[in-house]
């Protein structure tokens, strides 16, 4: 993949696949403008969103089905599993812990940690909650170089800092804060209540 | 406000607000320099951030503490509160219900619906949970224009139809879908997975 994929396109590809799999079984082919009218999206959008995956459309034919699916989960774990880990297991790193829908990007989180000694043991998911002092001592060892910070705003810089001496080279931090990272280490920010201060502001 | 404001520019406002909040008591002024050193940001970049609100800095002086404070609270809250409602009472509903972060921009959650009757009830935080069923009514009299979407995939559409006519105007969507919506009605959505898979996409 040469041209860098826009989230918005990513954030499309399972919901390709949600619908291509629940499409009558023995249906063999199936065309853009059928995907799209299907999904309320545009034909060319949905061309373009395609064209990232190797899947080839045939004229008047369309894409067969069996081989798109293929095309899009290989497109989605296109550089391999990847482990991940959470920092604070509170409600917001029990619900992303408990969630099912990395599968899809090949994406597996592996344990959390926290602080807080009552809350380790085993997640309800069957996932290992360790105390934050085995930190750095277990992400190596689980190979996790992708790490979610989902501890309050003043301990995230701390534990960006710990992640990163452990191995972690990418972070989705959930902290309204700013980290300051080294090169080499990306962060995404996702917060909530800005995103809704934005839509709040919206509304006439 | 007559230019629009960037997300990461608004996301940035509660930790200038947490950072001006936390120093010394009896602290006067502060200059952007050292508002930009303190929280590892570019100082032309706070000037910017600071230009959407009404504090004027004074040259070799800088803002006045108490002065800037209120007026980022003020311009946090420029559009007046608003109440926002939370539906599916999962994992990160729960989350979402508990998270304190909200009041800053001037929006209370001020209740929760679920599809599951065993939900319902208050919340930890003395919210109500009320079931889906009485969306329709609550929603107006709740004067609620915002809403939240936590349910799975397959009921996202059909929440947002139901949460459109009971006169939602903005959509913060956690759902791993498209939501089709009419004109006038503004969706952001949230993908963790997909954000996740940015990132791993980006470690070498």
């Amino acid at each position: 993949m040469d041209m860098e994929l826009p989230l918005i396109s990513l954030q499309r590809m399972p919901v390709y696949l949600n619908y291509l799999k629940s499409m009558p079984a023995g249906t063999r082919f199936v065309s853009s403008g059928h995907i799209a009218e299907a999904l309320g999206l545009g034909e060319v959008l949905v061309r373009k969103d395609l064209a990232f995956t190797s899947a080839v459309g045939r004229p008047r034919v369309g894409y067969s089905v069996e081989e798109l699916i293929a095309a899009i989960e290989e497109f989605l774990c296109y550089n391999g599993k990847r482990n991940a880990v959470i920092v604070g297991y509170g409600a917001l790193g029990k619900a992303i812990l408990g969630y099912g829908g990395f599968g899809y990007y090949g994406i597996d989180i592996v344990a959390a940690f926290d602080s807080d000694s009552e809350k380790t043991g085993v997640s309800s998911t069957g996932k290992p909650v360790y105390g934050i002092a085995e930190a750095r001592a277990e992400i190596p060892r689980l190979n996790a170089k992708l790490a979610i910070i989902c501890v309050p705003a003043q301990s995230a810089q701390e534990v960006a800092d710990m992640l990163i001496e452990s191995g972690v080279k990418a972070i989705l931090n959930f902290a309204p804060v700013s980290l300051k990272t080294p090169e080499g280490v990306e962060v995404r920010q996702i917060d909530v209540a800005a995103n809704l201060a934005i839509l709040s502001s919206s509304i006439k």
